[in-house]
């Protein structure tokens, strides 16, 4: 199993790519890594790592920054991280590939050189949210703004094979984000994709809003790329404010150590994003993991796990023979 | 002062709100509140309640549900707890009006028998959201899921007044929530708003993402209705889970008492969404207070409070003057 990882990808990189990509390989003995980056970035680390063969620096000259578009990154920067690592990919030289870079320009490259499965009209980023009760897909998190009834469907149809394909999850409840229960709530898009996806024979329970996230009501979430984005990190950036009070809760009425990191290591595997890696971006011909612009080296590890793991569970292919049908 | 309240509007009604507005009445001396609902509810507490000539019971024959279409109460409903509080208002025989009940019914009954403020297209139901650095308001959060951009720049002034008036901020910063912080990002109705809110004199520091509500980077947030609501019920569903983990934490590792308490009325005050207890309806001719479906007895004491507060303060003039200059 060999994942590509862009090394130039997050806020911080190379630090959290390097450090992640030493824990992943460290947690997982059949895995190799090829980190892709710029000769300035890797050197310094180069030296300093006994990577035992399993992990391989592959020097690119370019690097795809945050604020770039899409459609530009295609044409401009066809020697970056981002470009060579799906190439990579693509050929079938690794298995999967993770980048914390610029999300529309991943999404750009993803469907420039590995092509969306036939069936597919949009992918979509589906993250694995954390709650009391498990894991709970929701998917799109933040690939298309503005999608169309249809693309809502075919989220539902993909989200279900990912949860049935990776977890086992038998025949998994998918739930429609809204402002209410009621069938007919909503915006006239929500609407239909509501009636689209009734239509299927899926698990569809209907509509469920915001409160019943955490709920245990679904395991598959289904909305539009820009509530789902907003949704998502306003619950992180909560979590954050809720580590952090308790950090302070912690001092002041002097807890014992041992309490203490035993709340916070409950809370952390509760809350916090860094566990979950990055979402998946489903609907394209490869695993390609997208992680956070802010990923940790831990955040980085899980990703680098969570791309082994959906090429291991054959996530794609699943996918692909889902939609021949 | 004096508000009405429709002792019919909760889930759990009349007892959150018969509790709520004598905890109300306990609290602000100058208060009298007006509780509207069926006979076969209000019955059993009469005589069992000493309000000192401030809680006064009024009669009505009808009762709106939460499923019922907001344009059919108000053909069909014209008797009940939510139209004839309305009626009260706008009257003058109150100063303003609380409903835990139906939003779309709530917002119907304002615009036909209060209606809008001249030069706002659209109302808005702003909410305080706490953050720990202070209230912040987040305006759509629901009564308009599809806006036009101009609404939403109607949004921006409306909360601008707000937290002017209210909360007395010198030029509160506006911020437009949206999946990046770049200009450009979003949906093309988003990018829209952007422009219009921009062109304004208002305070504008341009898109925040769902991370930055917690950050203390604005004083009024701005979104559509349907993001809005969703977000704000995923952090009040995330809320719930903190506290109830909290709890069990508090047994397992045997917290003190004290310390339990206390750390449970830091984590309330900081997100619990009883202490604001609902969202000003803002745009109508007159104090409008929108609380929840499930709302407790303390969720009702505190929108009753905001209703007073929001006369006291004289939001609703302040608006009119904003709107016609």
């Amino acid at each position: 199993m060999k994942i590509a990882l862009d090394a130039m990808g997050s806020e911080e990189a190379p630090l959290p790519e390097i450090r992640g990509a030493i824990e992943a390989l460290k947690r997982e003995p059949e895995l190799s890594i090829v980190l892709l980056g710029i000769r300035e970035a890797l050197e310094p680390f180069k030296k300093n790592i006994d990577s035992n063969n399993r992990l391989e620096f592959m020097e690119v000259s370019q690097v795809v920054k945050m604020d770039e578009a899409p459609s530009d990154v295609l044409k401009t920067k066809t020697s970056s991280s981002m470009a060579k690592g799906m190439q990579l990919l693509k050929e079938g030289a690794v298995d999967g590939f993770v980048s914390a870079g610029n999300t529309g320009a991943v999404m750009a490259f993803s469907l420039f050189l590995l092509g969306r499965i036939k069936g597919v009209q949009r992918p979509a980023l589906a993250t694995l949210f954390p709650t009391p009760y498990g894991q709970t897909a929701v998917l799109d998190v933040g690939v298309n703004v503005e999608p169309k009834p249809l693309h809502l469907k075919n989220y539902a149809v993909m989200g279900n094979v990912m949860m049935q394909g990776i977890f086992h999850i038998n025949n998994p409840r998918v739930g429609l984000l809204n402002v209410g229960h009621e069938e007919g709530k909503g915006t006239q898009m929500i609407q239909e994709a509501y009636n689209l996806i009734k239509n299927t024979n899926l698990n569809f329970i209907g509509n469920m809003e915001g409160t019943d996230i955490f709920k245990n009501k679904a395991d598959v979430i289904i909305t539009d790329g820009f509530t789902g984005n907003v949704m998502l990190k306003a619950v992180e950036g909560m979590g954050a404010v809720v580590l952090s009070m308790m950090r302070d809760m912690g001092k002041k009425y002097r807890f014992r150590g041992w309490v203490s990191k035993k709340v916070f290591k409950d809370f952390l595997v509760g809350l916090n994003y860094e566990k979950s890696g990055g979402g998946i971006l489903l609907g394209v011909q490869g695993p390609v993991i997208i992680s956070h612009g802010h990923s940790t080296a831990r955040a980085i590890k899980n990703a680098v796990r969570l791309a082994a793991f959906a090429a291991r569970e054959k996530v794609v292919e699943a996918l692909k023979e889902e939609f021949s049908e």
